[in-house]
């Protein structure tokens, strides 16, 4: 083992040693000596933090080096830099504030830490003046955190849009692409092993609100935590509502959205249809991407795998190269504080809305229904009735209107005799 | 004015104001404060050399900062980053070489000067030990050199296509969506100020092949010069090819393309046939984007806008501000050296291929063609006849065969006495 402070070698202490963790052992294993040829620096993982010491692994490390507590990889001074891929909030949280106040760099994966604690995290990383690096945390392997944070510092981000979970991702392509229903997609996505046997974390838009806080905080630097973001996931999203969206030109995506209006950012995640042509439309299956739009740059794009070992352990491994040249030459990136601001809440916002209801198919049904968008001054873009007899549906698009005048609609509409069920609400992203 | 040095401000000596430098001179004044509440330091642009000091300007910059010497700014004690924004060979390379001799940071966006003289230029900076930055000279305002270097530093990457050249995807593009015939298209694309009036640089692939050289260098750390890069242009793409595609499933784009094949780099910018799903075929009009293949990550895409005087600007004032940054902590990042190696021929590649020919419309026209492949070992996978009579011709898709067997084939065709004249070849990508 290489003692710390050897000049070229830097100690990595790694927590954690699941499905990422052992893509980083293996893919350090590969790059070492590229790394090394690049940088001048060796990266060593020293010491492993596992739950189960006696657990068959594909590969053995030396002895010494697997431990099962994590306090130990913290405060062990030979460990320079922390990788913190345990997941979770604690003991992730401790052991995190732990190596920062020791002074140790950190790089971590975790969604959940720092959309429940990230502005903690922040301020305990500037007080250490060590770096807090956690490209893994969003999108997995695609660069995105740092070109927020970096190449974009002298921009004015206006809007943040990603396609931020693949599992529900995957899902909406089935449905589009081959005519699926959501359970048979489901189905399929859980037999790819996309979606979990318990899938809520994904369909329900959890996974995603985590990231979209996460994005909000680095793109408009206030404090934002997953129980701040308005949340509706894909299991009410139906084969009507993805058919009337083709037949219009929109595919359905599940959005995590992040934008500035009137000085105040709002962040949601929720379905949404967008044009055909837009650049998110195109991204299929399980994959993620972000699309960014700045007051200078105009439209961005960053596309990629936003899961799996591989992936997420080269991103984890792009932020340790750049904690370790930071470390030997004394520096570290400006991370910033997270500042406490008033969050726009969803029935402030505007959009374009389509709406699905249950009617019952006779004369005289529209011109009620109608009636009550009227009433609330929602004006009707398109309407289309799908089915006939019993299986009656009209699908409406409005004009951009008021989140709580929809709000408002939908209520009255519920309590007409002719609806016997009010459907899928979706925004529309687009031109009008 | 800000003396040089003052805790907080840096002093920045700006080289041209056309397009780009004057969007970042008002982009600086725009977000100047919200720079030094992120950072703590004050950019201040103190010297601007342009090449008519008397000329109207939409902003009047104080008395003392303009001058019509270059040379005079990278000499200013008081400047201590200098941003080159000329554009061509000399004197930009003196200029940039004198100014990291110097010890002052360099951010540039011109792309002539890095595809010529990168290798130099890149050991000087290394040499001085001070930042060379130049996200504008690939992609515009696409943060996509900073991921390629740091994010990216761990991996392995196998292979980068883009689409850097806006003026010839907006050309197939209306060529693809309207139908437009190339001479309509780039007509259009002069109208709207895409194209100048002499498009060579675009339509022929010379701006693609610069900024293929520098990908390469980026992706892959060897000396490449636009010299060394194949390269083909659009203007021989016709609106058969272009259907022949759409029918197959396909687009055609010009894509600037570097990747490791057997341990060689081989560079080059041909027009290319890529499959409907392919995340490149969604990127329309002007824009621009670059897909990134990497052993662990797997596919990346980095899009936005290209060109135009505010997304280049925003590039710019990326690497102003982290240039800056690392000036104040006595850092930079590090840049690498560029080596010497064999870059591999196009005539060592292999590819699918698409063929048009236009040939006598009369029986065993097919037989003669198909025995001339079969000659060369090329595997035909989808032929269609297009057109009659006088207007006949002949359009194959072909399996994967070597670039040499089908020049040679092509040359085998040429001498058919049935054939009147070979039309297009283009590379085609994806699954076969």
């Amino acid at each position: 083992m290489t003692r710390a402070g050897t000049v070229g070698t830097v100690n990595v202490g790694l927590l954690g040693c699941g499905n990422v963790g052992a893509a980083l052992v293996e893919l350090l294993a590969e790059r070492r000596d590229a790394i090394a040829a690049r940088t001048g620096i060796m990266l060593d993982v020293t010491r492993v933090a596992v739950r189960d010491v006696a657990k068959h692994r594909s590969v053995t490390p030396p002895p010494g080096v697997l431990t099962d507590s994590a306090a130990d990889v913290v405060k062990d001074p030979d460990v320079e830099i922390v990788v913190e891929l345990i997941g979770g909030l604690e003991p992730a949280r401790e052991l995190v504030l732990d190596a920062l106040a020791a002074g140790k760099p950190v790089v971590t994966g975790n969604k959940e830490l720092l959309a429940t604690a990230g502005a903690e995290l922040f301020d305990a990383a500037g007080k250490a003046g060590v770096d807090l690096l956690f490209e893994a945390a969003v999108g997995g392997g695609i660069p995105l955190i740092r070109p927020l944070r970096e190449s974009l510092a002298g921009e004015r981000v206006e809007r943040v849009m990603g396609i931020v979970n693949g599992t529900t991702n995957y899902i909406l392509t089935r449905m589009t692409e081959a005519g699926a229903s959501y359970q048979e997609a489901l189905a399929e996505a859980q037999q790819l092993g996309y979606a979990e046997a318990d899938p809520t974390a994904d369909v329900e838009g959890h996974d995603a609100a985590a990231k979209a806080a996460i994005l909000a905080g680095i793109a408009f630097g206030v404090k934002v935590t997953d129980a701040d973001v308005h949340r509706e996931g894909v299991s009410g999203v139906t084969a009507t509502d993805i058919a009337y969206a083709g037949r219009l030109g929109y595919l359905v995506k599940l959005l995590a959205i992040a934008e500035m209006v009137d000085g105040q950012v709002a962040v949601r995640v929720h379905p949404v249809m967008i044009p055909r042509e837009h650049p998110l439309a195109a991204v299929r299956e399980s994959f993620n991407a972000v699309f960014v739009e700045g007051a200078a740059v105009g439209e961005l794009m960053f596309y990629g795998r936003g899961a799996g070992g591989r992936p997420s352990a080269s991103a984890v491994l792009g932020d340790l190269i750049d904690a370790a040249v930071n470390l030997r030459r004394g520096a570290h990136a400006p991370i910033g504080t997270l500042a406490s601001a008033r969050l726009r809440p969803i029935d402030e916002l505007s959009s374009q809305f389509y709406l699905s209801i249950e009617v019952a198919d006779r004369p005289g049904v529209l011109a009620a229904v109608a009636g009550v968008f009227g009433e609330h001054d929602v004006s009707i873009r398109s309407m289309e009735q799908v089915g006939l007899g019993d299986e009656a549906e009209l699908v409406f698009i409005t004009h951009t209107a008021a989140e709580r005048a929809m709000q408002a609609t939908i209520a009255g509409l519920d309590a007409l005799e002719v609806v016997d069920r009010v459907g899928s609400l979706i925004r529309v992203v687009g031109p009008e």
